[in-house]
């Protein structure tokens, strides 16, 4: 045993407990590979049943009409949403209590027509499809004064929280700013007051220069393993130029995106067999008030390790491999 | 589709999303009932592998010497821990990152020298011994000055992160105030200078006269479903009257939150089909600062619900049943 490292996240402040040593013990996770177990049969995703996916309000389609097959990515309604668009804004209190309704957007994006085709197992060029249905669908959800903030995030296998297993990703819009992205804002803002810079900017400009962590810096999308990462081989992809909106995203930036993404799920497949993971993007609140701070980013979590009562418990992750060993085995991988 | 609710919890200020309507669809959850998967002629944690589970720091035994068969409770230093008793407190940085060694202590509380006994299914003397051991060990790891918060947690089942399934938990100290120590810590300190009282004091007071939310109001230790509960079920044990410190609990109160456990385990494993769970015993930190604001508290999670893009991402938690009918259906098993 040779201990670990408390690790703090510069951004957060959260701690990460990173078990030091080579990555070599594969009993400390559980390696299993992402099958499939819906029948193609009864996927309500699937090419030919539009209508029980729900009517589109987005679909990336050459020719056919709306609502019918012959689209490469469509967006829909959520069926069972958290949030819904309709509904009222203000806070219920009763003592200690407060609450809301669940208002806000909840949207599916299914990212292919076909059953069996993983995310990351498309083209760039579909790949960058499905970017383009996020980034259009933030600028529209946008324009609704009530929402001040968007997440958009993927669950990839069982493992990972997927109830369906036709690969989708899901966007949220919320009246409110969620509490991770006030752990991010908050960190910012004190970088931001300290120094007048952007944390994610000079958090890039320093893995660049150590070069341990950066698993590719080649384009103008930079592939990070942080510092305090929470789960192995823990990837953030990153614009290195200072870009706090998604939604301003050009296609050119969206197109080297969908190929970094690409080509680090295929390292990370090779590395963990296949494992289920989560993809979340961050981008600025839609207010505007964080342009000078907030840098949009997407984390790559795969999910191997399990989320136990030491997480629950005290916010501590423990992750069973350092990210300086994960980056040199995705490098080792000569990624585009 | 009735929508869901945002609840604020009083003390953290997390977001929950609650679905609202009746507790029906269990394809909401992952109902799998804890199984055993680990052979006892292999378990390092049975009676008569003493040697193989580690000198004990502390057992429970009547006669038998130390470190051989004849106990009942045992406790020893965990095999792969995550905190060392040994190492140095300084905290290294280098530009926006921060590392210290991994110091604290990390301990394994063997519940039971029985394979397949899970805590719950002891009677409430024997469950009594284990929180004597929590209790004891929390009293001789605060004689360290290096530690300043403690956080005993239990996995049962492998989708609680358990990696045996032998009955066992697990005590952690800490050179720092972990992250969900210090939300809770923060909500309690800006009531306690709000109001000059303990918040969760005034909730309880709240709780009792709402009475939706109470599983069980008849003794020294109150259980309740949160009212930001992030997943199905979760109870709160809690002293009635204001209580910091887990470590100065007297016998008698021991033996009162032995007989909760044991009576709120057994009405979840109806509801929920034996599932697996998540203990986390919360106690005021070490040094005494907060004893005005804290209350110590045992959080019970179920683990039907997955972990999902969502939670990462926003840190909103879904959970498909509300406390108010979690409570109701745990009423109706007449709790002693």
């Amino acid at each position: 045993m040779v201990g670990t490292e408390l690790r703090t996240d510069p951004i957060t402040g959260r701690t990460v407990a990173i078990d030091l040593g080579p990555f070599k013990r594969r009993d400390d996770f559980d390696l299993e590979p992402v099958r499939l177990e819906d029948a193609p049969a009864t996927c309500p995703l699937c090419e030919g049943r539009e209508a029980e996916a729900g009517p589109e309000i987005l679909a990336w389609r050459e020719g056919a009409p709306a609502n019918m097959p012959g689209w490469s990515v469509r967006v829909v309604p959520n069926r069972h949403p958290m949030l819904k668009i309709e509904g009222r804004l203000e806070v219920k209190s009763d003592g200690l209590f407060e609450s809301r309704e669940g208002l806000g957007a909840h949207e599916v994006v299914i990212e292919t027509p076909m059953h069996d085709q993983p995310l990351h197992a498309l083209d760039a060029d579909r790949i960058a499809r499905v970017l383009w249905a996020w980034r259009t669908r933030i600028q529209d959800l946008k324009r609704d004064s009530r929402f001040v903030c968007v997440v958009v995030f993927k669950n990839h296998g069982r493992a990972a929280g997927a109830r369906l297993d036709h690969s989708h990703s899901q966007i949220t819009a919320y009246p409110l700013i969620p509490p991770s992205m006030v752990d991010k804002l908050r960190g910012a803002a004190r970088h931001l007051s300290k120094t007048g810079r952007c944390i994610f900017c000079d958090l890039i400009a320093q893995e660049l220069k150590d070069a341990r962590r950066i698993i590719c810096d080649k384009d103008a999308v930079v592939a990070i393993a942080p510092y305090a990462s929470r789960v192995p081989f823990e990837t953030w992809l990153m614009p290195r130029d200072h870009a706090p909106r998604f939604e301003e995203t050009t296609d050119q930036v969206l197109r080297i995106l969908a190929t970094k993404l690409k080509s680090v799920m295929t390292g990370i497949d090779w590395a963990l067999e296949r494992p289920a993971y989560n993809l979340i993007l961050h981008t600025a609140p839609l207010s505007g008030e964080a342009d000078t701070a907030f840098h949009w980013h997407l984390e790559i979590l795969p999910r191997v390790t399990r989320y136990s009562g030491l997480e629950w418990g005290t916010g501590v992750f423990r992750n069973p491999v350092a990210p300086e060993e994960a980056a040199q085995i995705l490098r080792s991988k000569g990624l585009p």
